[in-house]
C-alpha cells in the first residue's frame, strides 16, 4: 500500500538513502531505491509512492536541476519537508588494497570537484572515470572494474568494500539538501523558522520583470534564502525563477507577497511551507518594523474604519 | 441650523467664494464668509458648519500652507469635493477712474506674481501694496485707500467698483483648486475617476524612508498626482508628506497601498476619496497590468487554495 | 561699491537682519534692506548687491516660497552659505503699555501660527491682524495703529518701543534656515560637512519619475536632507523639486548623483555646495559602504583594466 | 604552437565540435578535442591552446555549470566570441540496424529529456542507458554496446553509423550557446549588438543585495540577458551570480553600471564584451532617455561647469 511506501534517489547507498534514513519516520516506511529523480517523482504522481526524497540543492555543485525542473513543471508536486546531510566521502576498496595499488577512480560526476583536491595530493596519478551515481561507483569497484570509488562511508557495507579513507571534502562545510516531496496538501503547520517554496515565471522580456519580482518580496521585509534562474525550455534568455523564502505561507507577509506575484507574474507555482532544517524559531532574525502579522492586522482594520468613515 | 450652512475662506468676493457659488448644492446652502482657512475649518469641527470651501493649491503659488497644515494636524476633516476655477484678474477700479490716474495698485501677495508682466507693461510705475485677500483690496479702493485692485471680475459688484481691464494673467492655465472639507464620513461613491488624498509622516530620518512610501504606491500601479512636503513643526528637517493619488479608498490596489503605509509609517491621516474634478472615468488610463480589483481578488483566492492545499 | 554691499529681507529689524549680523563677513559690509524677497536677489543678479541673505526654511511654516522660486527661475544664482537662527518672538509695545492694555496685536502671518497658544493663553481676547514684517508690525505700533507686535526682541529699540514678553514660541526649537545667495562661482571648498542643494524638473507625467529621481540618490548613498515640491506654473499637477542634500559637488557619490539626474531629467539646476550650520565634520555619519571618494576611484580604476585586458 | 591551436569539449563528433567548425577562424587552426571542460579551459590558462570553445548555456538544461564556475574561479579568462547552435539529434546505428531492432539506446544526459517525448512515442520499451558525451555514446555503439546513441547527425561519418531518424527534438527551437574562451585581454571592438559578461559576488548575506546589484543595472537603461545563481562553495545559500547585460563595456552606460557594481559587490570579475551571435546592430531596441553615450557625456560637462561655477 503506497501509503507506507517512499521513493528515493537511488541505489541503494546514495547519500539520498542516507538523508531519507535520518528521518523519523522512515523507520516505519518502505524505502524503495529509484533509478532518477523524475522517476522517484513521478512514483508520487502515479500514487506508487506516498512521497520522494530527491536532492534539491549542493552547497559544491548548486541546484540539482532534475529535481528544480520537475518540481516547476508536469503535475503538481509539493515539498513537505527539507533534511541537510553534510558531504564527505570515503574512499571506498576491495578488502586488501592500499592508496599504492589504486590506479583507476569513480564516482558521482558531482563528487569530482568535491574530491578533486584530495585526488591531487594523494594520487595525482590514479585515473578518474565518472559513474552514474556514487553507489554505482562502488558497484563496479566490487566487480573489479575500479580500484576504488568515492561514496559515502554507509555505502562500503551495501557493496561489501572497506573505506580506505575517511571524512574527504575538498570543500569545508560540503552539505546536501534534500526534499521530501509529495502530493499537494495543507501546509505543514506554522513552526516560527519556516521556509516557502515558490517557482515564478516572468511575463514579458521586459528589463525590469526581475526587479519587481524581488521587490514583491523586499516591500514586505520578507528575505529570500535562494533564488535560480532555470531555463523555461521556451528559447535561450527565457528564464523562470526558482525562490526560497523566509516565512510560512501563512504569516500575512508571506502571503502578501505571493499575491503580489501571482498579481504581476504569468504564472506562480506555490511548491510548499515546510520547517527550515536545523533552525529554531529562537534563532530567526526579529522582523522588519511593520511586517508582522499584526501590523497586518492592525492595517487591515485601519483601512475599514477609513472606509466607513470612523478614521 | 448647521447642516444648512457652508463656510468659505471669504471676504465676500473672492475666488473662494465663486468656486463655491459654482457647486450645485450651493444654491441651497447658507455661504459664510470666515477671516482664515484656520477659522473656516474650526467652523466645521465645531459643528458651525456642515463643510468648508478652502483653496489647497494655485498652479502658479503651490500648495495652499494653511489648508494643508489644517488638514494634517488637529481633530481629524475629511474632503468630501474638489472644485478647479480658472484665475484671472479684472483690474477694479472707482468709477470714472482711467489706467492713466493709477498710482497705486493692491490685491493679495498671492496675486502679485500672476499679474507682475501684466504690471510691468501697462502699469510700470504704479506702486503695489498687499493687502490681506483680493476682496480686502477691492474694499481698499472702495474706501479710496489705493486707486486700483487685482481681485475676481465677480467682486466688482460687492463693491461698488468696475472693472477697468479683465482677464489679466501672467501664467497660461492658472488654476486653483479647492476642496470642500467636513467632518469624517463614509467616503463618496466610486466613480471610476477618483482621488484619494493623505498625509503621511515619516517615521525616523533613515535616507530611504521617502523611497519606501513611493515604492508602496508604485508596486500596485497607484499613480500619485501631487506631493508635498510640510514641516511638522519638531524642526528643520523634519517633514510630513501631503499626497494625492489616483483612485479610490474602495480599489483594491489603493487599499493596498494605504495598507502598507499604514504598516512602515508610524502616522497616515486618511483624508477622503472624492471625484477628480473635471475628468469623466472614460479619459482615465488603463490600469497597469495585474493592478484591478479582478487581478487582486483572483491572488486572494489562488492563495487561499494554496493554504488549503489545493492549488 | 557693490562688492562691498550685502542685500537682505528687511526692514531693519527682522530676523534676517539678525541672521545676517551674525555673520562675521557683515561687520565690514553695507547691509541694505529690501523690501521683498524678489527685491533682494534682483539687487544680486544686477549687480547692486554681492550677495543678499533671504530666509528659505522655517520649522513652523516650511519653504519660503517667494526664495525657492526666485532661486529656480531667471538667471541663475548661487547659495554661498546658509544661517541657521533660533525663532523666538518678543511682545512689542510703547513704554508704560500693560499687558492688560493690549486690545489689538500684529505681527508677520507667518509669526501667528508661532505664537498662537501664547496669546490663547495670555490676551485670550486680543485681536490679531497681519502686518508685512514682523518690523513693520513694530513701526505699526510705534505710530500707535496696534498696541503691540509680535517681533524680535533686537527690534524694540530700532522702533523706540519695549519688550514686554520675550522667549515666546509655541513650538519648542523653532529656527529659520537663511541662505546667503550671489551669482554663479566655484562652490566653497569641501569641508567634510557640507550640503548640496538643486532644482530638478521632472520631465513627463510617467507615475515613477519621482522615485527614479530619488533612486539617483540613493543609489550612491547619498542622503536627502530636504526635498520640497514646487509648482513649475504650467498648470495643476506640474511640480519641480527643492532638494538639498548631503555632501559637496566634489564629492564623488555627490557629483555621480547629479550626473544621473542630468541624464534623465529635463532640467536640473545647481544652487550651489555649502557647509552644513552647525555641523562639523566628526558629527557625520559615516559613508556608506562602496561611496566614498577611494572607493569610486578604485571602481573608475578597475574598469580601465578590464577594457585594456588587464583585469 | 598554441597560438595555432583551439581546443573544444571533445570528443570528436560532438555539438561543440561542429560549433566550432562554424566559425571561419577554425579552418587556419588545429582544433583539439578535451575531455572535459575544465581540461579545456585548463589548456588556455596554461598557454597549451590560443582558446577553447566550451558550451555555456542550453536552451533546455540552462546553463553548463561547469563552464560557469570554471569561467568564475581560477585564474582569469575572458569571453571572446559567442556561438549560437540549434539543436537536434540524429538516432544513429549500425548500418542494417531498423528500429524494431533496438533495445538499447545511449546519448549524453543532457539529450535525454530533450528526446524522452521522441523516445515515449517511437521506442517506448527500449532502455536508456547515459554516456559520458553525445559522441562517446557514438562510440559504444560502434563497439556494439548499445544499439543506437543520439548524437548529431555530423558524428555519424566519424563512427561509421549511418543516421537512422534525423531531426529529433523534442522542444522547438533548442539552442545551445557556445563561448570561446582565452585569456585576459582588449575586449573585441564594440559593434553596436554587443554582450557583456561579469561574475558578481553579494558582499554580506543582506536581504536586499540582490535589488541592489539588479538596480546598478536598470538605473543605467541596462537591459539584463541572463542572470544564473551559481554556489560560491561557502555552504548553502551562499551564491555569486553570472550575467550577461547588452551592450559593450566602453558603452557609459555599461562601463557605468559595472563600476556601480565593483563599488558594493566584494568581487566583480570582468568576463568580457563581444558581439550578440545572430543580431545586427539595426535590430537592438533604442537605448532608453538618458542613457546613451552622448548623455553621458553631457553630464559630466556640466558638472565640470557646476563645479568651476560656470553652469
Amino acid at each position: 500500500m503506497s501509503a507506507s511506501r517512499y521513493a528515493y534517489l537511488g541505489p541503494e547507498g546514495t547519500f539520498t538513502e542516507a538523508a531519507l534514513r535520518s528521518m523519523p519516520e522512515a523507520a516505519t516506511r518502505e524505502l524503495v531505491p529509484m533509478v532518477s529523480v523524475p522517476v522517484a517523482l513521478d512514483a508520487v504522481r502515479s500514487g506508487a509512492a506516498a512521497a520522494a526524497l530527491v536532492p534539491i540543492e549542493n552547497s559544491v555543485e548548486g541546484g540539482v536541476t532534475a529535481t528544480l525542473d520537475e518540481l516547476a513543471t508536469g503535475e503538481p508536486l509539493m515539498i513537505y519537508r527539507e533534511v541537510l546531510l553534510s558531504i564527505s566521502f570515503a574512499l571506498l576498496v576491495r578488502p586488501g588494497t592500499a592508496l599504492a595499488d589504486i590506479k583507476t577512480v569513480t564516482g558521482h560526476p558531482v563528487a569530482q570537484p568535491q574530491v578533486r583536491n584530495w585526488l591531487a595530493a594523494n594520487l595525482p596519478d590514479a585515473v578518474w572515470e565518472s559513474a552514474a551515481s556514487n553507489a554505482d561507483g562502488a558497484r563496479l569497484v566490487q566487480e573489479g572494474r575500479y580500484d576504488a570509488a568515492f561514496a559515502g562511508e554507509f555505502a562500503a557495507a551495501t557493496y561489501g568494500l572497506e573505506p580506505l579513507v575517511t571524512d574527504i571534502h575538498d570543500a569545508q562545510n560540503a552539505m546536501t539538501r534534500f526534499v521530501l516531496a509529495g502530493r499537494p496538501a495543507r501546509p505543514a503547520a506554522r513552526t516560527g523558522a519556516d521556509k516557502t517554496s515558490v517557482v515564478i515565471w516572468l511575463g514579458d522580456d521586459h528589463p525590469g520583470a526581475l526587479l519587481e519580482l524581488l521587490q514583491e518580496f523586499s516591500a514586505r521585509g520578507v528575505n529570500m534564502m535562494r533564488i535560480e534562474s532555470r531555463p523555461t525550455g521556451e528559447g535561450i534568455g527565457r528564464y523562470c525563477f526558482s525562490v526560497d523564502c523566509e516565512g510560512h505561507i501563512t504569516d500575512r507577509r508571506v502571503g502578501s507577497a505571493l499575491m503580489g506575484l501571482k498579481r504581476i507574474c504569468p504564472k506562480v507555482r506555490f511548491l510548499g511551507s515546510y520547517p527550515q532544517a536545523g533552525v529554531v524559531p529562537e534563532e530567526m532574525a526579529p522582523l522588519r518594523h511593520g511586517t508582522s502579522d499584526e501590523a497586518f492586522t492592525e492595517a487591515a482594520e485601519w483601512l475599514a474604519r477609513c472606509q466607513d468613515g470612523r478614521a
